[in-house]
């Protein structure tokens, strides 16, 4: 398994010199996310977040403070270049900026190319060939499949094969990014004929997003063992959906129109170098279940392939913020409640010989926990809308015009400092009224 | 509705200076589609096919024959930026070429810009972001539900909604590309267990592909009345597909690694403006059908809004190869069996602010006939392998290892010289061994 290690950057004793980054939620120096970010009145550029700053990384490098790293990848205007560089180079451009914001003889060379992050505009942080959503949120596929096919909620593929579907690359934007309550066709299953109008059940999905780095040749496929060394990241994925559309639309051929509309992502990739300590043992598959096929099976990933990230969603309506109510939380749960690693998903993407290329993003599909508490979806809070969530001043069904929903994560483990995702979040605008 | 109009470029009577190109099978100088090549030792550049030549069409734009044309469209190495062109600009430039290659005037300039097409190497001809696959063949969808779904062939949204999904855009490769046998995990109804090899039901699919050319803003729809401003052009479009893989995987997300694992195109765009003479009265869709919903409804779209467009596939194994036999024809029927027209498929696709871009690839689905003649894949000619067909010198239920899959397509008009898609071919490779 290729696991990246912990070293010195990850110490928890390790102080960065920035102020006010030392003990920050998201943004501690043990984390270095990159993204692509523009300054006020600036163009887009790679940079590194640290505590509530951003480090410009392209001036850094023009300014000879990060020698022997690639110009093509730290110039560029997307992360794709940087992705598909060797773990090794990588690891290196992680340990050189790690030194940069740590080392107190770098701050003067360094402070000025820090931008406060409130005064920068972020942008997706690759270009984003394909995007391909799996399904290994196993309690989500019961809760989902239960509303779906009361019959038979989990289907008998789901232990054995990573499901997954290609979604819409177009569509994604950064979080920040409005969502506009798509329109679409329906049909009521009591109703004669479908109609065309706004979505009446329209959904978030929590989820982690994952960054392919090196991709792999058409027609060669990726051994488990390496899968990791395939990865650059990671980020949240909220995939919203349209759920009145879905039932309608998706058989045979899956989901299209009822997620193609928009999906939001946060800007800043948390690198797999990053979350070295935050590997953990898999723990979704009960005993029992069938054992899968050794293409798609290594003990070490089983050992420590799962990820140690706690998920949240809140709601924030138009209402509440006017009237300066905090975020209420929805949902709270841990990302092991993948029945599939990310090992797993990226070798089975390739093992028909499909080729994946950097800045590919994969999405888990909706994490839920099985109780209640830390369902994924409104779709599963209210159970199909039958079980209505309140909210100061209100309840929800479904998401309503002018509501802001947040995902984060945190990934914790004992004896480290924790890290955040950063933010993941859209306003609903009302439907483009009807030609 | 926004059909291009038939113009003094596809008068029948139009005649080139290029030797043979005059009643050439698919590049008559009515054609005129556009391509990316490289001529021997070159690199790639924009051209358009005339006979059995290839124009030169950056270098004729840099030698100033084409006075006024896009330089950032004509000298690029993919045909995104043509495609995204207003319509009036492309067709200006099919008004050029076509001078060009008629003006006796023009021939010792043009001349020297031309190469023989069997010394170049075609390219993709565009950088596709998204590829989306329909699935509009409605017999095709009867043929094929039969199989998957008995009790239930045609869904009861077939005639609603034109069902689509998004597909692998990475995997996109023009004729002359062998596609290897693919493994993949596949289970047979009476087996206790899945495994995991090469399919044992490798199947091609005859579809045709729209290229998008302007796009649209996220969140802005496309009427479908000005649908077809957004199509730049058409190819074939070989959707190979591992049935067995398919049977597996598809629910409840829709079919996944049983097609990303290679598609095949023709390399020529076959502009719409080529098109012009070959749009006609919408024929799949029988007296007392569900009428469609007003945003995919347009009486002018259903005058003159389908394909006149001959498809066939032939089959040529290896043994056929070495014995020198030609090809045998395993189908032919006519594109005017798509139930949903380009413009309805485009227009559903935006409907909900999906954006789309220039240089995507929309497939119409398998197009199949009514009758065994004309059906579009082995899965319907075979009826999932019960019915084997007969080969020179063997038979066939799925497609085997060496055995070259060609598809054709020739739009014919009374009164129009009928122009080809050009080749979309491949030959199938053995499976990987397994590790």
């Amino acid at each position: 398994m290729s696991r990246p290690v912990v070293d010195h950057t990850h110490a928890p004793d390790l102080k960065t010199w920035v102020e006010g980054a030392n003990g920050h939620a998201d943004f501690p120096v043990q984390n270095l996310p990159l993204g692509v970010f523009s300054p006020r009145g600036g163009d887009a550029r790679i940079g590194v977040a640290i505590g509530d700053f951003i480090l410009d990384v392209r001036a850094a490098f023009g300014a000879g403070l990060l020698p022997g790293q690639s110009a093509e990848a730290l110039e560029a205007r997307t992360l794709n270049t940087y992705m598909g560089l060797p773990a090794s180079q990588r690891r290196a451009l992680r340990h050189a900026l790690s030194a940069l914001l740590t080392e107190d003889a770098n701050a003067a060379k360094v402070q000025p190319l820090l931008h406060p992050a409130a005064d920068c505009t972020m942008h997706l942080p690759a270009q984003i060939g394909d995007y391909t959503d799996f399904y290994v949120g196993i309690h989500h596929a019961m809760n989902v499949g239960a509303l779906f096919r009361p019959e038979n909620p989990l289907l008998p593929n789901y232990k054995h094969v990573p499901i997954g579907y290609h979604g819409r690359a177009s569509s994604i934007r950064v979080s920040g990014t409005p969502v506009v309550r798509p329109n679409g066709q329906t049909k009521a299953p009591t109703a004669e004929a479908p109609s065309f109008g706004p979505t009446k059940r329209l959904d978030y999905e929590l989820e982690i997003g994952v960054w392919i780095g090196a991709g792999n040749e058409l027609g060669q496929p990726i051994r488990i063992e390496d899968a990791l060394n395939h990865v650059a990241g990671f980020c949240l994925l909220n995939d919203w959906s349209a759920r009145d559309f879905q039932a309608w639309e998706y058989q045979p051929l899956g989901p299209f129109l009822a997620k193609n509309f928009m999906s939001t992502i946060s800007p800043w990739v948390i690198t797999i170098e990053a979350m070295a300590p935050f590997f953990v043992a898999q723990k979704a598959r009960p005993q029992g279940d069938p054992q899968p096929l050794p293409y798609i099976w290594d003990e070490a990933d089983q050992a420590g392939g799962a990820l140690s990230v706690d998920l949240k969603v809140s709601i924030t309506s138009e209402a509440m913020r006017k009237d300066g109510v905090a975020a209420m939380q929805l949902s709270e749960g841990p990302a092991t409640n993948m029945y599939w690693t990310v090992a797993q998903i990226v070798t089975h993407h390739a093992s028909n010989g499909c080729n994946l290329n950097p800045g590919d993003l994969l999405g888990s599909g909706t994490i839920s926990a099985p109780e209640r508490s830390g369902f994924g979806s409104l779709m599963e809070i209210t159970r199909g809308g039958a079980e209505p969530v309140e909210i100061p001043g209100g309840v929800r069904t479904f998401a309503e015009d002018g509501d802001q929903i947040a995902l984060s994560a945190r990934a914790t483990a004992d004896g480290y400092v924790s890290i955040g995702f950063g933010p993941c979040e859209a306003i609903i605008k009302p439907a483009l009224p009807l030609a």
